[in-house]
């Protein structure tokens, strides 16, 4: 069974703190709208389509604090909870497009409602983006599954799993889907620096749903796929441009060049809430900059001299030319990006 | 200055522990042979042609322990030695340059000479060597310089520093001679999973040095290549073929294929001695195999689950054809290596 990465029960926001993971496995309450806020920007909730659920449930938790506690309207209250918790993050439109959906339900909503109508108006888009979601997933597992062959070893980066979406992931629902056929392959993780999400989580759920998985250093990539252990690479995306360019965890262009340069296939999973058509290229997508001690004091202790430069951007973009197909919950898109992307959005 | 990474003082082998920096610069004594093997395998004493340097050093402090405890002639214990020494780490063909030299001082002394002549042949073979390579690091500092144009940037990747030689360097002897001709550039050195001897080593010698230096994850060279950072990539070697194929730190064969695709001249620094005739090409490079828990418990906790698969090769081999030019103490080696190594070595 997939990890129940985020849930509203008994009206509580309660996730799954990914910091601790594979250590320990501690689900909490976040009660605030700010402790929101801080669960999405220090990762304890982290993954484009996960990012962008924690984002409607937390409209939510903001809407009902802000209406006690600060006097505002049900309405005033969503509306400013949405805009504080857009300032989360800035790569994933995931976030971006659940928050829109929170106030498109606010714009749709009677002058009249009563601040109880008004939440439970909010509730129900919430709860059903979460479901959503999970749904989506299945289907894009369902989707890619057959890119997947018997025997082939599958090099994947960052986490695009259960733990980044509602339930069931986007680049590791289509590993997931391709086990539960009876596929016989082996998956290759990057661990993913500076934070570490292919050992910590990755590698996790990929061990605990029975698939063969190694564990990769970042920089092992390029000898390990000329060794001949790699067919295909997938990946999951925060951003994907009108014309095919994606943003994903640091280090995804790379592994895409090398994937080039040694004839594999490079696919990215995502669903279409993704795509952000507004923008015409990768180059206007936002990459996210953070901490230097990310990468300088990461594990407990000082890998780093003190006072070092250290240049961290969250994100690259790797260009629709190095990718083979992305595969949405509608089936897998192909080039030219432009015409089936406009297609389908 | 640069560090005086290892030294013969006193008829004692003293090392830099490289393994605690850059947080502490400890000096230790390695006063048995075993403790030389340990250092040279645990990476205290690291870079291709340090090992080589220390493993001729080891052969005294064997010797001399063989000698007295093992009652062997100096002669037997020296070859003992050596032939110990020999099985402490399989990539670095230095190691086994050194103790060959070591080794034919012992073919070449007089049948007749006694226990305390043997000991100061082998120990001015062992101080020559040292010293040498001190000299060799300068040429190839001096040959390589002018490959650094004034305001570029120069990735490198692991540590090819004085801490990697018995003090300037090999591919940091090139920066650090760039520097000290007054040339204004900016490194950057990719922070080399799992050992991070990028981040501990190479980032603290060049900050020590006023070398403008940035850290990265190695998993973002893509990225500062893509962003028109890097102008030049310049690394060490541990192994070099006939052919010019180089084994280096592992995810050099990467950095040598992202910087291919960014139409960036990539260089290998290294003394000749690093090169290894005796192979035709690079696919005859013993590659080391390394503990899992160097990727698995890294940083002082654990980072990924327990029971995980790990992959974790210490070297890899960039072809010849991504190699612009090997810098050495005689000059830089062009293409076709085959016949400008053939000639050199």
């Amino acid at each position: 069974m997939p990890i129940e990465t985020l849930r509203w029960t008994d009206s509580e926001l309660v996730i799954v703190d990914q910091t601790l993971l594979p250590n320990e496995l501690r689900e909490i309450t976040l009660a605030t709208e700010e402790s929101v806020w801080e669960a999405i920007k220090s990762l304890r909730v982290r993954g484009a389509p996960a990012i962008g659920v924690c984002a409607a449930l937390g409209v939510l938790v903001g809407a009902r604090e802000r209406c006690a506690v600060g006097g505002l309207s049900m309405r005033d209250a969503a509306l400013a909870a949405a805009d504080y918790l857009a300032t989360s993050r800035p790569t994933a439109v995931n976030l971006f497009w659940a928050l829109d959906r929170m106030r498109r339900v606010l714009g749709a909503a009677s002058p009249d409602s009563g601040d109880a109508d008004i939440f439970s108006l909010l509730e129900a888009e919430a709860v059903e983006i979460l479901a959503e979601d999970k749904r989506l997933c299945r289907a894009i597992g369902e989707h890619g599954a057959p890119l997947i062959g018997e025997g082939d070893g599958v090099l994947t980066h960052c986490n695009a799993g259960g733990l980044a979406t509602a339930d069931y992931g986007t680049a590791l629902a289509v590993m997931f889907r391709a086990h539960e056929k009876g596929r016989g392959f082996r998956a290759y993780a990057d661990e993913t620096r500076p934070l570490l999400q292919g050992a910590r989580l990755t590698a996790w759920e990929l061990q605990k749903a029975g698939i063969d998985v190694t564990l990769i250093c970042d920089n092992m990539a390029a000898q390990v796929m000329k060794e001949g252990r790699i067919q295909l690479c997938l990946v999951g995306s925060d951003r994907i441009a009108a014309n095919g360019d994606a943003a994903n965890k640091i280090g995804t262009y790379g592994v895409a060049l090398l994937a080039k340069a040694h004839g594999i296939p490079f696919y990215v999973a995502a669903p279409l809430s993704t795509i952000d058509p507004s923008l015409a290229t990768g180059d206007e997508i936002p990459i996210e900059q953070r901490d230097a001690e990310e990468v300088t004091n990461g594990f407990g202790r000082r890998t780093a001299p003190v006072g070092i430069d250290v240049y961290n951007p969250a994100f690259d973009v790797t260009p629709a030319s190095l990718i083979a197909g992305i595969v949405t919950e509608i089936g897998i898109l192909r080039p030219p990006y432009v015409e089936s992307i406009c297609k389908s959005v």
